[in-house]
């Protein structure tokens, strides 16, 4: 059983749920759509994004993908108009849709819509000459056998030189991160992988590295390949207390002397390094592209 | 040092390359520039997006992130009017930046401005009769703490539960995809990990499993969350071919016979299965979530 919709609430924020209170009445939720012909992950992306502008507005928001023949198109009016029905007032509606007709069907719905694609390809078709394909999304971009292959062997890659478990294919590697356990490469890695196709490996700095005043044997011949993370105390030993609370493992104390410690020797090696505390992966991945000038492999 | 700029080149497609012979001159490539205050994820994404609506036109992709300051921009728009320059055609430039000061210094450069924000913030104004917050990006959605948290342990139980290494901990999965070796189960299950904060185990049903006319006995109590990956056999034999080279594994033969095992099994045990052959990570990932009705765990 297919399932058109992925559903997922906005939660209000806590000055909503303030706001909530003083009025003391059920308060109504807009509904936003992300819509699209494909993955709807473009439509999603740039949605948020903007959404995010507004952060005192609680928004539900809902993702329906492959919308991309009629029957699709009506179903998704369907569940606009029954959004609009049930809360009184209007959805937004962000799609990228290609085909014009299915395009109108999506855009008779009761909802403000707001069209990602129309003005931005009229004015480049003003400008370069040329008329879109009209052709859907990008659907065919990451099948290209080359950056399939480039992106998979980039996981397997990182998967096979995750924390540590093996050094001897460093000389493959497009980057080596380092940092104390709990920082945050093995995410970095991965997302480096899948996202840009470059050959992550990381290794974990232990106690014994960290008060060894030298680089480990393994990473020496790698110098210029060294990435370090850092992470506040606080952060590291929150994220460490969740997995074994209590441990000194995960006391202030080794939080603090560890992340003291390695930013020495960051600093004494040479080695660029950046404060990945109030980063989401994805953030984290692009400044350590911008930082080392690492070109990517996949677009 | 940082750089500036993340480059990255479109390679003219096929057509390209011939109308070059034919006209036996040097092509100039128009320039697209992806410019952001945050990532420039969201800038890129919807670019590429619409850029692929002219795939017989070669641009070539340059991403500037984090251009927050008076300062970036206005090393932003030297490289713009650099572009500009050496190729004599206007750059198209994609950008998402909040601050109307700083999207002013990008707004002069010589360039066809596509600004992805400015129509719709408008709209959304308009309509729910609230101003923007003027903030930049979504810097600080996914550092959330119960997102991080659901998306780092998502992609730790990934990792753990990679390709039958353990099975004792299916129980708290939300998903066991399976699939014969190089099907794709690893890069979607930490796909679906990162970008949904699920958490997918995968198992790889070897030869002994396939011919075994019964589920192998660690997915026998999982049965509710099992998802099939089918691949078609010529890709998987490419596949397996860049892989071992000449080997029995490798071999048409071998790949025919473990794919329709495979689809026997997903047949006789009813369980919901996809063709991936055609597709990209992103869409496999979307198509589960379609096809199960899985929720994700983060935006």
């Amino acid at each position: 059983m297919e399932n058109l919709l992925n559903t997922l609430s906005v939660k209000p924020t806590i000055q909503n749920r303030s706001a909530l209170a003083v009025d003391d009445k059920p308060q109504v939720i807009r509904v936003a759509f992300f819509i699209s012909d494909g993955t709807a992950i473009t439509a999603e992306t740039l949605g948020r994004s903007i959404l995010s502008q507004f952060a005192s507005v609680p928004f539900e928001t809902r993702v329906i993908p492959y919308v991309d023949t009629i029957e699709t198109a009506e179903a998704a009016v369907k569940h606009i108009n029954e959004a609009y029905q049930s809360t009184g007032i209007l959805p937004l509606v962000f799609d990228t849709i290609v085909d014009p007709d299915i395009r109108a069907v999506v855009n008779s719905a009761q909802a403000c819509n707001l069209d990602m694609y129309e003005g931005l390809i009229g004015r480049i078709t003003d400008e370069i000459g040329v008329e879109p394909d009209g052709h859907s999304g990008h659907a065919h971009d990451n099948v290209d056998s080359e950056t399939y292959k480039s992106r998979i062997d980039a996981v397997h890659f990182a998967l096979d030189n995750d924390d540590g478990a093996r050094t001897r294919h460093y000389d493959m590697a497009d980057i080596i991160l380092i940092g104390v356990s709990r920082s945050g490469k093995t995410p970095t890695s991965l997302y480096l992988a899948l996202q840009f196709g470059i050959r992550a490996a990381n290794y974990p700095l232990t106690e014994d590295d960290l008060f060894d005043n030298q680089l480990p044997k393994a990473l020496q011949p790698h110098r210029g390949k060294l990435f370090g993370l850092i992470i506040d105390t606080e952060r590291l030993q929150k994220i460490r207390q969740e997995r074994r609370a209590g441990s000194r493992y995960a006391s202030y104390k080794q939080c603090e002397e560890e992340q003291r410690a390695i930013q020495a020797i960051y600093m004494t090696q040479n080695i660029p390094s950046l404060n990945v505390s109030e980063m989401s992966v994805e953030e984290i991945a692009t400044r350590i592209l911008q930082i080392t000038g690492l070109k990517r492999r996949i677009g």
